[in-house]
């Protein structure tokens, strides 16, 4: 293990949010709110951050354990430091439940413990959101865009940062990959932003509701999220956007090169776009009795599909209170997630199709003993190996759920809030179902849950791996 | 396709039904009851299945795809004709209803839609208690044990109808392990039906609750289920035969060699015991409270663990109302299930134990990229094929599971009791929780889910595959 090239990673990632941090202090001044709290964590990030990156590094040797090490430890530190402005400022008094709002944060689940978000100053309100746009497309994949890395380094974080079964580059240079992904990131987020104002929103509101969309986060400014607005033209501009983020980024780089074939023969889309019309449809047939007109079910519906799926979380309404079989799709939903290379969490539709499409051939395989069928996934033959990290994948993440399931129930909450919680933080959505649903909150678990919940967010978000990683990768040789 | 061999299969099983409803006929009239159902279902039964077993075979070939279809086809039309005496005395007047109690009697549920089985008359209760015991070891298994099979067909039938990741023969030939095998099962029936006489009960009690644990099904014939006894012996000699019952059948036949080596050296036992105990103990610390000493604790809880991981489905207090974390490690074991070779259902413990070792692999490969380590299991490495199904087996199960939950939802029953209900039934439990819990039954259901919750059952008895393939095989060219 290279400790102190891990460490001098870290300490770069530590700078970089001191840097970040400035924006919300400034809007914390320019609203004349108290900018104590911002600023001492500044301090603290310089102090700590300045040691590590001053480290004498005898190799610069990486490999895929350093590269797992520096992202895991990199996103657990980020969230510990982001989190004391909450605490000083006093908006959030217990520091378990600072970290697990800055985890929720930065993992872009969106998950609060906050019973009353609109008595939070604007200032950290700010930071709260910011955190979703920068944990979105990653930190370290920030990181390797600004600085210089060789490829061999920046490729083992990129396989631990990027969400997916596959890492694939859209140019030789991995390092003009991130800066291109964060390109198109920045660009759709400033449309959206500029779509929101036409709808009336403040450039404060547009700005936060941007920056939840844009890394599929879901936290708002309001008690009751988007529905505040009641607005038709913000629900579809935000469903849209919600959709957007949650498609494989590369499909917009291959817009940018008029290549239309790939990204109109895109297999993964075309299932994520079935998948989010159909279960659109059947909620809005399910729910339609709760409108008044069919357009208005198809209106909440297809939010809430589209909120789900992304992982988001906003809502327009309190689905918690919707039918079984419209909250059974919703969980459903919560499983499969985004697209592969999207902000979005959960299992990924590119891991499900895999997985469908391994028990179809299995099917098959019983069949037939001795036929040797591919399995093809855009296309092409997806290597064995592939295959085997999904299914594992698929497992381990099952496993996970099932144990902190297991663990939280022991606050002796109700089991569909339980369920719902750890699925929703595994899968870095935000909220679950009852009491934790949209007119619920976190508050009720408690600090040791609250902590294994942050866990969960950061075992969704870093794909389980990297962070399980972390507790063995120290014990070991090498 | 074979379909005339196929059919002739189907044939023998649906004769070999019409013979075993004599015992049930023969205990109706003893009691007194009309004997009319019966006689009338085995007179149906001798009809059709004398017709098929008369078909005319051009070749005696059989491959893969006649098993699957042999055995699944085999347990749908014994449940469809098993249901007939219920509907044809009254017991059970909606057929579906009927059609999921034989069901569930078969795949070793017992799960019921009974809300007063105390009213329901001896023979019927007999029969319902007897297809568990029908269905433990395996219809076809008992027909291979009679009849006299070529070693090919066999081993076809052997994979589709006997549980767990592998089929490994005993003796050379595979007539002879379906003998020795029924020969363990009806002793260690008849040694508990003893110690159960010797507890107190009488010989219909003691036979239909031996029944019940031996094909760890669950059905019992008191509304209050084993608790109706009150008695510790009952309690323990009824725990301790559940576990006996769950355990690898394999495992006896060591023991008649005197091979007591692989007895105590087997690595899925040491999981299994230790889930057990372990479970055991955090469930009794979890409810002590509920109990004058902890001694009372131990028991209650020691049975309903021994009772879920087996999938029995006894109950001797109503455990939907303890803690929910014990709640949590119940709907756990409801997925672990029983060992591989026994009669318990779920996932089995050494493909628990498979996803588990290949998580940790997955781990152990990510640090060290070039390294092979082998998986291993009993001792010996386990192929990569094995694992590879044990993985697809595991994301199948999980499709079904949740696909399931989706259309059970439609009925509006709460999440809880909609998602237990159907687990339960995957994995041939019987009770789940709340609604569905130890004091509710399966009646709340519309006929729709109803069928397809038998479905499930069959679906969990036979391993996924052999039913799913039903759908398929017959649309196929062969």
């Amino acid at each position: 293990m290279n400790y102190r090239l891990t460490a001098k990673v870290v300490g770069i990632s530590l700078l970089t949010e001191a840097g970040l941090l400035l924006i919300p202090l400034l809007v914390a001044f320019l609203y004349h709110e108290s900018v104590v709290g911002f600023a001492i964590t500044i301090a603290l990030l310089l102090l700590c951050g300045g040691i590590l990156v001053r480290l004498k590094i005898h190799s610069r040797e990486i490999y895929a354990r350093e590269g797992f090490a520096a992202v895991a430890l990199t996103w657990v530190l980020l969230s510990a430091f982001g989190a004391l402005p909450f605490v000083l400022e006093g908006a959030i008094p217990n520091y378990f439940d600072a970290f697990f709002e800055t985890v929720s944060g930065f993992t872009t689940t969106g998950a609060s413990i906050l019973t009353d978000v609109e008595a939070v100053p604007r200032g950290l309100i700010f930071w709260r959101s910011f955190t979703h746009w920068i944990g979105g497309m990653g930190v370290l994949v920030f990181i390797m865009a600004i600085l210089p890395l060789s490829e061999q380094q920046s490729m083992h974080i990129m396989r631990a940062e990027v969400p997916g079964p596959q890492v694939s580059k859209l140019v030789p240079k991995l390092r003009s990959t991130a800066a291109i992904l964060y390109r198109i990131y920045i660009f759709l987020t400033l449309i959206e932003t500029g779509l929101l104002l036409l709808g009336g929103m403040s450039l404060f509101d547009a700005l936060v509701h941007a920056f939840g969309t844009a890394g599929t986060g879901g936290f708002g400014i309001w008690n009751t999220s988007v529905g505040y607005y009641n607005s038709a033209y913000i629900d579809v501009v935000i469903g849209v956007f919600m959709v957007l983020f949650a498609m494989n980024f590369n499909l917009y780089f291959f817009l940018l090169l008029r290549q239309w074939r790939s990204f109109f023969k895109n297999e993964e889309l075309h299932w994520f776009l079935g998948i989010v019309t159909a279960s659109t449809l059947l909620i809005a047939a399910n729910i339609h009795a709760l409108f008044p007109n069919f357009l208005q079910s198809l209106r909440y519906a297809f939010f809430q599909v589209s909120s789900i799926i992304s992982t988001t979380g906003y809502a327009t309404t309190d689905f918690s209170l919707w039918p079984q079989f419209s909250r059974c799709i919703l969980i459903l939903l919560m499983f499969i997630g985004g697209c592969a290379g999207s902000t979005g969490g959960g299992i990924k539709v590119s891991r499900c199709i895999l997985l469908v499409k391994s028990v179809a051939r299995e099917m098959h395989q019983l069949l037939h003993p001795r036929s040797m069928r591919k399995l093809t996934l855009e296309g092409k033959p997806v290597p064995d190996a592939t295959i085997h990290s999904t299914l594992v994948f698929f497992a381990a993440y099952m496993v996970v759920l099932i144990a902190s399931v297991l663990l939280v129930s022991l606050d002796g909450v109700d089991f569909t809030s339980t369920f719902t919680a750890v699925l929703s933080c595994l899968s870095n959505i935000g909220p679950g179902l009852d009491a934790v649903g949209p007119a619920g909150n976190f508050s009720i678990f408690s600090n040791a849950n609250t902590l294994l919940l942050s866990l969960d967010m950061l075992l969704g978000r870093l794909e389980i791996f990297p962070m399980l990683l972390l507790f063995t990768a120290f014990k070991k040789r090498g």
